[in-house]
């Protein structure tokens, strides 16, 4: 439970002090904030709401879209407000191709140099940068970075302490090379965040709200949090689910599912109990 | 124009006389068949359609989905149909994880033991199973086999005369991995088919049906189709556009239009003409 953390991203219509009350009441000590929501209820103002409540912000979402134009600036606004709110990492969605390119060998040199151009600042903000490798059905339109090994191979040119990566399982479960790159990534010590979302089919039109809450899908998440562990990570868990039919429920209900779900198919199972500790 | 296959999903609603009196006055000799539909017209009835046009079937789709019950004997059918057609390769896509199950390495382990079993029946039938692998979004529901590399290593145990792998643009342009692994499968003589079809987004509910005719979307498939032949590869080149919006229009339509895109977007371009040679 000390690792859970609830993304703002799953209960979308939750009004931030009402998030922030739920999960205290739900013993929630973490959250991960977006930037919209966060800039909405003022930044400043966000962050004095979460810290009063004891809680912390584990990640903010997001920057990178590289291919846009004004990214670099609108990057820096990002590493600001995830200084502002404490947030360890800012989550980078590297975007797609260009409009009208095919050259996704160019999208990705230009998103590797766009990371190098934001280092500097990163640092100078203690905000680390944290490359997010998006399901390849989104390589065209939201991230040409697809796999956690693409995700590594941008990092590695800069310290691990400025450039890391996210292990989101709904992007990297079908990948059977998954593995050997967490182990990878934990030797790196790059392992920034780690983000749990179960896969569920039909997927909806646009592909974007398709996510399943922990355990209503076919990912085998606690081999990933295991997975993590054994790669040296200690820090949040987040759950991270993208749905409309979720979205639609009131927040403290989808909270409560959330920490079910990740309490049956995430977190430690409870060791066993012995004979002799139950003896008197 | 020569290696230019159309495939007969591409223009699903297109009776199949049709499609051949279609393909013959377009100057198509080649088709990729689909079980359902043969077997509709008759499987000998429409290999005799096919041969007295004289045209061959470059591919029969499809075998494969084994976590089915009774996928042998089905695998087996398929392999007599693709026979009786002379249909050089038999495309497998392997399925799904079978119902309620989250293990991933135990549904592509049994892949590789079903494709074992019936490769002393495809041998002696002279038919070539073609693992095809699809793209990641279909990992779930329809293919465990996600990357031509894992196809690779499947077929890797067996004679490439009877166990090849399918390179088809729509499964593969997203991964950075495929121009070596296309490399490697052209020296492992495993190319038994190559098929084409574009990316395009928004993808539909369910996203088997947003596939773009070639030119219409993101994919280098001029730089595919390269790769295929530097690899030693001379056979057809199906067009395999799955896309409701492609199915209600008329088959000679959608056949003009994929030849057109097939030759702006796949084919070699004209040799540059020389001042000499225009000279009289």
């Amino acid at each position: 439970m000390k690792r859970f953390s609830l993304n703002q991203a799953t209960t979308r219509h939750w009004p931030l002090p009402d998030l922030v009350a739920g999960c205290a009441e739900a013993g929630v000590t973490g959250a991960g904030l977006w930037r919209e929501d966060v800039q909405a209820y003022g930044v400043e103002r966000a962050a004095a709401l979460i810290r009063d409540a004891g809680m912390t912000v584990t990640s903010l979402c997001r920057g990178g879209f590289f291919q846009q134009s004004g990214w670099e600036e609108e990057n820096r606004r990002a590493i600001d407000e995830a200084a502002t709110l404490g947030a360890p990492a800012l989550v980078l969605v590297s975007g797609g191709l260009p409009a009208g390119s095919r050259d996704i060998d160019a999208a990705r040199a230009h998103v590797g140099e766009a990371i190098g151009r934001l280092v500097p600042y990163a640092l100078d903000a203690g905000v680390q940068l944290a490359v997010e490798p998006l399901h390849p059905m989104f390589a065209s339109d939201r991230c040409v970075v697809a796999s956690l090994r693409q995700a590594l191979d941008l990092a590695a040119p800069y310290p691990a302490e400025t450039v890391g990566v996210v292990v989101d399982t709904y992007h990297l479960w079908w990948d059977d090379g998954v593995w050997d790159q967490i182990a990878r990534a934990g030797r790196e010590r790059r392992i920034a965040c780690f983000q749990v979302a179960d896969w569920v089919t039909p997927l909806p039109a646009g592909v974007l709200l398709g996510r399943g809450l922990p355990g209503t899908g076919c990912v085998e998440l606690r081999r990933f949090r295991e997975a993590v562990d054994a790669a040296g990570y200690t820090g949040p868990i987040e759950v991270e689910v993208f749905a409309e039919e979720v979205w639609a429920r009131p927040g403290a209900d989808v909270l409560r599912e959330a920490l079910a779900g990740y309490r049956s198919h995430v977190a430690e199972l409870p060791a066993p109990v012995e004979e002799d500790d139950r003896a008197p």
